[in-house]
């Protein structure tokens, strides 16, 4: 165990570092390149992916499942995985979750985050399997499965690791407190102990199956808590690689795999709920709807972290380059078809125009430059395929599809997008849709896919004011913004603050509103209701374990 | 500006590198001493008491009232106080405080540090006066009163001050993230605010009028959240003359002493609930019952801050020398007639008996030898008036005399104690009861005041059982152990840690469980029902504000 500490202590201090420079950090390498991950690591994990399935996922080291059940299709071929995982009652894995407690708790923070890291490289080694299976299950593109469920998100459970190491460790382990007496000194021997909680349960979502369950399920475990991982019944495989993972290295250490379980709905019956409402599971991260989300929230006795849906908004009030902007917005509504969960769906555009250096450049030619840009980069067949990607949910399809009810006028109609690879892709390029701002009720919820809402507003100050409120009230998880005005930059940066959102200013080129970066940007603020929880700030790790302290006289 | 933060900087690093060092610290000396606070600043205290009583309190800088209202009496006396204080509506406090709100947040947390270290030293110069308010609100004895309200009180605020200044400035301002993209480098200017909550209630507790307020009050105000501080209505004396303290260096500096206010309920009207329900109240620091701070805890969006009751307990299994932990005991108990939120209440006695070196002390001599103590302690003219001092409540008095109704064998029972100085002084010597342990639901709950329950289990494996049990469904704020076995210590630290509840081991002599050093021992844990904040760990303060990002490209 020494060894293994020893091993991946270097790692562990340059990550804390990170987290407090801020500055670009990534312990993962974003690119698949052969001469990073091995000449033959694009094609084995490929072949490894082929081999899963139609197949039991024999690798959890979780025995006497009650059936076998799996319920995944990948949406660039719309049939059956065919992988199936051993299933458990909700009672069996809570019970089994208990009976590793006391074993994972009473190691000592390092060890923890030592033992984890070590799982991380594990990860690694099967980054191109993982990234096969997200695209085969979440209809990313491939370059976005492999960066997304694999470096960023293991850059996301590092960054996870670290801040629970260090806030595990920001007091002392034992200390002598002297007090002067006049004659004497009384002193006391005090020691202290990071507390855990007690079982942890992780309830994932279908598009990023990895990136948005790792950083809860590697926050608990590194703070002592074993972990129950419940991923969505449509999005499994990826993240039951990195479960199998981390059960190896435990087994390795001759720890209990229980410590960290997989959790799969029976295709008749889900389990989130009842696993949540056992009173023995004190910790809960969640990503999904808003609706399950608050439901959670509000279970007694828990510790919850949500990331739930919000509406991202867009505030165009004046540039240097229009035409570069609208690129930078057509790709950021665009990639992976608007289903990440800080693409912008609400753009606001002043009824009198986006001033463009010296000159106003009328709101119609705004408006028809964002759909020619949308329209030109889907219609690329080089670039549009392998941005758009796949919609994971039918229902989403459905959602693009109804949009022409809610009211507003249709600026871009959706359309299929043909993919060179997969003719029996679920495809959709994005649909724009222009709409009144005094029609709040039609773009204040979140409308998940590729779908741009174009808002009329008044002035700038109407977009901020709009675009503040519907992030108070609904949530928001990203802002773009473009302006030129230093004024009209603080205000924007001011009230959003106090909406608990982020904001980005005058993207163009090849950075966009939906990227967030592991160790500097906080992803979700927790101060909005788009959710409670943000990776990884000091809130994120702390809320999982309680300071006791010990003392006695010398 | 800049001359009170140079001013106070050094004090802020001093109590920071506290916090973490947790070893013995105290920025204000807690011996009333007149070499250390001047000749006549008891003298001249008492004179500034005095000149307040039967007044209106026209210190606050919170014009235009509806009415003057007060209903304090002094626990010494059985007479009012009679002090008047301004009453203001709730909506009139939280619309001033939202009035106030944008000013304060605008400043750097180093300002805002600065400012509320500099209020401490204005509360410095008033503790022998806030000690003759706390001694007749509360009925804690002079020295009590001198301590826990002044240097004390003082301690833990500037502890929360020390902790919010820290956990704001942890993370950069600004910084740039520079990612390498092969052929070009793609730069981003990143800021970060520390965005405060919002509008902050505190709510007061009747015997600890400003030693329990001050944390949240600080901690929220730090972080740059107006506050309306709203104490019981028996016990506004003390925490009013140190919110005229914040509101005076407030004025000084040029802001609005609408950031600090406070809220007296109208004789016939609590205004708590409503205070806690407006919309804009986004925090909220609660000491007091369960009921109300439960009610506190379920309201939807706010960010809530607890200490409620609980029951402590004492776990008695081996010792060195009986007669001293006895007296020890007798102490914690008796102090402040088991007013104090870490007064002891359920003795655990194997009914085996208690061993001490070789022998076996049988149980009933055990109990005997408490009751000896208490007596002793108590009946001592010289000594036990100044420990017990008088009970802040007549409700407090009628549980004593109700106890014998509960059930079980009444060991000692309650008596007045003659004060030298008050012959009016409501006064009640510590009552001892014994219940078996069968009987939980007559020793689950607290009993507020001097009452010893005894609890004759079968062994210490019982004892540590119960203790951890009781701790974990109704909350405890401290547990005192006895004993010399390794193996047994180890047990009480492993299920008390899981209950939340910190451990004092085998204390004799001057230092007793109820006790708890500023800048050392974390104030409740936050880990069982008894309150979900802690004095003040890292927690106490980042869940009072939010961190948003912004960024640029370069």
């Amino acid at each position: 165990m020494l060894e293994t500490i020893q091993r991946h202590q270097a790692a562990l201090d340059t990550a804390i570092k990170a987290l407090h420079g801020r500055t670009f950090y990534a312990a993962f390498p974003e690119n698949p390149a052969p001469e990073i991950y091995g000449a033959d690591a694009d094609r084995l994990g490929r072949e490894a992916f082929d081999a899963l399935r139609h197949q039991r996922f024999a690798e959890l080291r979780q025995p006497n499942p009650e059936q076998w059940v799996g319920q995944e299709e990948s949406p660039y071929e719309q049939q059956p995985l065919g992988v199936k995982y051993p299933f458990f009652s909700p009672e069996t894995l809570v019970q089994r979750a208990q009976g590793s407690f006391d074993a994972w708790r009473r190691l000592k923070p390092a060890q923890r985050a030592a033992l984890l890291t070590e799982a991380l490289d594990g990860m690694r080694s099967r980054f191109f399997e993982i990234a096969y299976a997200t695209m085969h299950t979440t209809g990313q593109s491939y370059l976005m499965s492999f960066q997304a469920s694999g470096p960023h998100a293991a850059d996301r459970a590092l960054e996870a690791i670290a801040a629970g190491y260090e806030e595990q460790t920001r007091f002392p382990e034992e200390t002598t407190w002297e007090k002067p007496m006049g004659k004497y000194n009384l002193t006391l021997r005090k020691t202290w102990r990071a507390v855990p909680k007690g079982v942890a349960l992780v309830v994932g979502c279908s598009t990023f199956p990895t990136w948005n369950t790792v950083p809860g399920m590697f926050a608990s475990l590194v703070t002592g808590n074993p972990v129950i991982i419940k991923p969505h019944p449509k999005a499994v495989l990826p993240i039951a690689l990195v479960v199998a993972e981390v059960q190896k290295v435990l087994a390795e250490h001759g720890l209990s795999p229980d410590i960290c379980q997989l959790a799969v709905d029976a295709d008749d019956r889900l389990i989130a709920g009842e696993l949540a409402e056992n009173p023995a599971v004190k910790l809960i991260d969640y990503t999904g709807g808003s609706h399950f989300g608050e439901y959670l929230e509000g279970l007694k006795g828990k510790t919850v972290f949500t990331e739930k849906t919000g509406v991202n908004s867009i505030i165009l009030d004046s540039c240097a380059d229009l035409d570069k902007v609208a690129q930078n917005l057509a790709f950021s509504v665009s990639l992976y078809s608007g289903q990440m969960c800080t693409a912008p769906q609400n753009f606001f555009v002043p009824v009198a125009g986006v001033r463009v250096g010296e000159a106003l450049v009328p709101y119609e030619e705004v408006v028809q430059k964002l759909a020619e840009a949308v329209r030109g980069l889907v219609a690329n067949p080089k670039v549009g395929p392998h941005i758009v990607g796949a919609l994971q949910s039918p229902a989403t399809h459905e959602r693009v599809q109804g949009l022409a009810f809610v009211g507003g006028r249709t600026v871009l109609a959706p359309g299929a997008v043909a993919h060179p690879q997969f003719a029996q892709a679920r495809t959709c390029s994005p649909t724009i849709h222009e709409i009144d701002a005094a029609r709040i009720e039609q773009f204040s919820q979140e409308l998940f896919g590729p779908i741009m809402l174009i808002i009329k507003t008044r002035d700038t100050a109407e977009s901020i004011h709009l675009a503040a409120h519907l992030a108070r009230e609904f949530g928001a998880i990203s802002c773009g913004a473009y302006t030129t005005d230093a004024r009209v930059k603080e205000q924007i940066m001011d009230e959003m603050s106090l909406a608990g959102t982020p904001v980005s200013f005058n993207l163009t080129g090849n950075i966009y509103v939906n990227q967030n970066a592991g160790f500097s940007d906080f992803h979700v603020t927790g101060g909005n209701p788009a959710g409670n929880a943000s990776f990884t700030n000091p809130e994120f790790v702390i809320k999982r374990f309680t300071w006791v302290g010990f003392r006695e006289p010398v």
